[in-house]
């Protein structure tokens, strides 16, 4: 594996177009640039699933994600420093990103027990007990050698109880701020800031106003995507833009279906990951130009057309509907390697297709054209039904 | 997808060099030469298991195998023909060779029935009532479009009570001849007969002078590797090839190792089918020129050393066995994809390398030499404990 040299590059976000609240601009990092608005792919456990790396290149992904939690466990940050870092170790030379251990923890670890300084919890592979704190968080992601490091933070599932939103927030800042003082700084890597506050407007607004003062190299909006509605989602983007700077990416996190992806960007976000195209793309659910297609539905099963015969990607192209039915029904890998791929190639083509018409000014007009899009297939593919 | 349009070539056999008993030839098909020896990749159910077929034909595979019993049961043959038959389906424009049913009804089906007829069963995916004889398998593997034909056979387990060897070697005679009644003829299409007998030599020549006297395009050995040592499988082989044509292609069912690929090539021995490159990769098992690595042990957890620096698969070169043994232990399909390519890849290097030997007149050396390298890296990496 050739990895490119680290060069004194600095982390640097250059907008270079604005359509409305709408972004596109470019990330520029050691290990290359990030157009933005950019997809992450997510490499949970240094592998985005079912996916060579080659091929998550090639369908367009200039940064993916991994998880400081998934890691740490298995396996073991130390040991993929010892060799050479998480890029080598998975083959991505590129951006990586890594989530700082907080959601994770909230979401998969067992006996929690949450303080001041971090959190305590046993690990949901073998029940080993484990510390993470902010300070562990920023030495772990320094061991794997991440791009873009993210505080340490805590996450609450919405509805929460009151009060819990804004406990959670207010020790999010405090991590914030014991995150920021330990990542040794380090030419050309990057921390962002994480957003919290529920779907409570002023909190969020608090939150930001916050971070921005201590100052990150770019700033997440977290916490949502855990079970509000849509509409709750985008009144806080709107509620947050105002005060986050214009000169640092905006990063979406957690999210999310196609619709979130244009709606968020339409609302000035730059980044996103979800486990959405990979995690569906195992399960026969596809993403396309004409709305979703669950393959898994036995309407498939002598069908000869193709996903999409005018995709850019060629499992779209060339496998029948009826063949990747077969694959889903029988629990064949190629049927998961296959419908991941379609996924990933869709939501890279709908980030690139939103970059070029916010380059060229008609975001509005490709907005409605993808969703009228969306509609059309859906119903005539009968999605209640799919 | 692009299909080759079938010429009106006819199925031919080659024979370009010999030396001593081993053989190198190539089988001319309507879809496409296959070089001799020839290790045919399983595609069980309309897949090589991890491997998009791309990535097989890439690795030097000229043909796959596939199932008439896996098939008949999922998606059905009548679904596939009206699909435009099983290259279209699994985009797999070149030769294929379909196992008749005969050995999966009795490894794989439950409440079987036997009788002269043919065989009654309860499918193993939903327990549906199915029967196959001679003439509804010629029948599928029409509909599929297979180039190379098995006939329906009865294969019993080694070692098997008395006289159940001779019982099923002569109804598999009967059968044969019914299965040759019943394909229809078609220019470029192969039908094979299987010798059957068990581990009784004399059972096992008069098997094969019947076939012979039936006339059929190629010969196999069927029932074996099914449990018997590797001394008795290469005794039969050397037994029955006194009997067959030298001038039609002999196949060994199932097997195997790359010992016994290259102890039976030693023997005779065209073409080999065995699901163990595959099934061995999803296990984490990898076969190298330097023996077997069980990536499973821990022992590899901090190797950096790729699998095989030398190989000409990029997987065996790129990740190192500490990566390998992570996605493994992590269950990750990635971990399944490369282990199955580095298998394939190393098996296809291993028929490569023994036809140029053959041609080159050292397969004697190139024998000695491999199996030299494969005892010094088992003995360095410590086989027994991996």
């Amino acid at each position: 594996m050739s990895e490119p040299a680290e060069s004194e590059t600095a982390f640097r976000f250059k907008l270079l177009h604005q359509d409305g609240a709408a972004r596109a601009g470019v990330i520029s990092t050691p290990r290359g640039e990030i157009r933005t608005p950019a997809f992450m792919p997510v490499g949970t456990a240094a592998t985005v699933k079912a996916m060579q790396p080659e091929a998550v290149r090639a369908l367009g992904a200039d940064i993916v994600l991994s998880n400081t939690y998934h890691l740490m466990l298995r396996p073991g940050a130390e040991r993929i420093a010892a060799l050479g870092g998480l890029h080598r170790f998975m083959n991505w030379p590129h951006p990586i990103l890594t989530d700082s251990g907080g959601f994770q923890v909230m979401s998969l670890a067992k006996l929690r027990k949450l303080d001041e300084n971090g959190v305590t919890f046993q690990s949901h592979i073998d029940g080993a007990r484990h510390v993470l704190t902010p300070e562990r968080s920023m030495e772990i992601q320094d061991l794997l050698g991440s791009d873009i490091v993210m505080q340490f933070d805590e996450c609450v599932r919405l509805p929460c109880a009151p009060g819990e939103a804004e406990r959670a927030m207010r020790l999010s800042l405090r991590w914030g701020e014991r995150s920021k003082r330990a990542l040794a700084p380090k030419s050309g890597r990057a921390l962002f800031g994480i957003v919290q506050g529920g779907d409570d407007k002023a909190l969020r607004r608090e939150s930001a106003t916050e971070l921005v003062s201590m100052g990150f190299d770019g700033y997440a909006l977290g916490g949502l995507a855990v079970g509000e509605p849509q509409a709750v989602m985008l009144d806080m983007i709107e509620t947050v833009m105002p005060f986050l700077p214009v000169d640092k990416p905006h990063y979406l996190m957690g999210v999310g279906t196609p619709d979130d992806l244009l709606q968020s960007v339409k609302r000035g976000i730059d980044m996103f990951d979800c486990v959405m195209p990979t995690r569906a793309g195992r399960h026969g659910l596809v993403f396309t130009r004409h709305g979703r297609i669950n393959l898994r539905n036995a309407r498939h099963a002598d069908d000869p057309a193709p996903i999409d015969e005018k995709s850019s990607c060629a499992a779209a192209r060339i496998y029948s509907r009826a063949y990747l039915h077969h694959l889903v029904k029988a629990s064949e890998i190629l049927g998961m390697i296959l419908m991941t791929t379609i996924n990933l190639a869709y939501y890279q083509e709908l980030m690139a297709g939103m970059r070029a018409a916010i380059a060229e000014g008609r975001f509005e007009d490709f907005a409605a054209e993808t969703e009228a899009l969306w509609r059309e297939g859906e119903s005539l593919s009968g999605r209640a039904s799919a």
